[in-house]
């Protein structure tokens, strides 16, 4: 076998799109594509159109497969970290139980490492975003659900079986809704997009006045900008879900005692209406000593985290190691 | 300075007694002693206690003070790691900003290491207790209050500001009662042996009858003596607490997916008429993706958890690291 370059790919495998970024010899994204994809397009086509994105990406910068010495790829689900495969992803129903890492090594050649997309997210902005700096990092997405990633000593922690980070799945409340995973009182049945727009409709139902109700379905941005607006629902329904986001983001700072929390995903660009009311929940909740130190950011890297977080995840597993300035040089 | 030796003392600095171990070149105990002491006398008098305690052990087994390469000692309470001060423990009035490790140090010469004692008694379960063999543990301690530490890749993981591990304070209702530290709705007002035996005495005092009513005050070990004689109160009082414990802990294993959940402290001890239902809400609420690998295990080392956990933090900070076959080796 030839000696394999220093090149690696990142891939996020998406629920509507499939993406693939080039990372040079010094972890410098260089090029990155996407690919719009449908959710039920099942993993065989997803597979193939991946390794076309990858070689058509090698040739137009002159490389050949064999200067890649590596590939990570984060998918959107629940992963066995050992046979690279993904479990049962709710948002993918083509791609239950597909040997991702393996298959896509098949089609390229390049040794490929996967990992849940937001573990990788995390990374990437442990590694590039707003956690630069930092040794230990919590980052939380509060997107359709509530997921998370966390860096332990420069290392990404994703478990013993691969499923570390889930923070959405905690009780907060055992008398509360059930959640998209059937158990009762989750974050993320009381916070997440979905969730806070459910909760509004059910405001409304009940009878509440909103300028929500001549809508014939709400989502989570349609309540920022009916808050923006000063419509008292919305308004309301933001801070209780800010509230409990709070206190429960709160409690994980002094379960974890980070240096830095990071917040992303699409929710949290609902702003200061929602963010108002979790940074004074979490300043409530968490002890002096850590809220002291820990620096509550909100993402840097936007949807770019997990893209990122691939190509460090990937240079991670380079032959004899990532090299370089990094915390792992 | 000469060079020192590889023996080690474990320290543990408890509300009502303060106990001192020799560590040999393996890290095996070969000998421990403890005195009584009351939690309102002073940190000078604690100190020199234990200064007399070490050389005396030193003395008992021909060893001189400076054949101890280091001491690792662990106190109720938050730690300033870096300057190794003990903060405000709850339960030592007296000892409030004390450099413990510093006066200690001062006082016998041996180089001293301070840490939580939760964070400990995580320690002493990793190496020498019911977690030996695992990579990433947790350790919870139900009794007086709710703590806990966190073993992540074979060390200790204390968090940014030495404060991880504070498990008990997260909220679990919302409208729950306030917790010894002020917050509203912890599992540590729920669940702690303080508040179940609160809890009971509320029950009985809004009317509910119980053989328990004829104490002039409960404890957690009254409530499992009752229940254990059929007494529906504290039945159904501990089938309260063990269900909001395994609701909790359940979301502990989302979120950290270790390899051991090991649970201690005194409360456990009331044994199946609490830990069935606590069981019981674990599975139902962990993922099956970490509930199918985590072993859940009660403690393996007692009283003697952070004791053996000191010994262990001393032998981590041996000048050249701690050698033998440890996971630090």
């Amino acid at each position: 076998m030839s000696p394999r370059g220093r090149h690696v790919f990142g891939i996020d495998v998406g629920g509507t799109n499939l993406r693939v970024a080039v990372g040079d010899e010094t972890g410098e994204v260089v090029d990155k594509r996407h690919r719009d994809t449908h959710p039920t397009a099942g993993a065989d086509e997803g597979i193939k159109t991946l390794a076309e994105m990858m070689e058509e990406l090698a040739r137009d910068h002159g490389l050949a497969m064999t200067d890649f010495g590596s590939a990570g790829v984060g998918v959107p689900g629940p992963t066995d970290p050992v046979k690279g495969m993904l479990l049962d992803p709710p948002h993918l129903p083509g791609w239950h139980h597909v040997s991702v890492a393996g298959l896509l090594e098949a089609a390229t050649g390049v040794p490929t490492h996967l990992e849940n997309d937001a573990h990788l997210a995390a990374y990437g902005e442990f590694h590039k975003g707003a956690g630069r700096g930092s040794r230990h990092l919590v980052f939380v997405t509060i997107s359709t659900g509530i997921g998370g990633g966390i860096v332990i000593d420069g290392k990404l922690y994703s478990g013993a079986g691969g499923a570390a980070g889930e923070v959405g799945h905690v009780v907060i409340d055992p008398n509360g809704p059930v959640c998209s995973c059937g158990r009762r009182g989750h974050l993320e049945a009381l916070a997440s997009g979905t969730s806070i727009a459910r909760i509004a409709g059910e405001r409304i139902a009940a009878g509440e006045r909103s300028t929500l109700s001549k809508l014939e379905s709400i989502t989570a941005k349609d309540l920022g900008a009916a808050a923006g607006e000063g419509d008292a629902l919305a308004l309301s329904v933001l801070a209780d879900a800010g509230r409990l986001l709070g206190l429960s983001l709160g409690g994980l700072l002094n379960i974890l005692d980070p240096e830095v929390l990071v917040l992303g995903g699409g929710v949290i660009q609902i702003g200061p209406l929602l963010l108002d009311h979790l940074y004074a929940a979490i300043q409530e909740q968490a002890f002096e000593i850590t809220y002291s130190h820990v620096r509550i950011v909100t993402a840097g890297l936007g949807q770019d985290a997990g893209l990122v977080g691939a190509v460090e995840w990937a240079r991670d597993h380079l032959p004899g190691g990532r090299g370089g300035t990094g915390p792992h040089a």
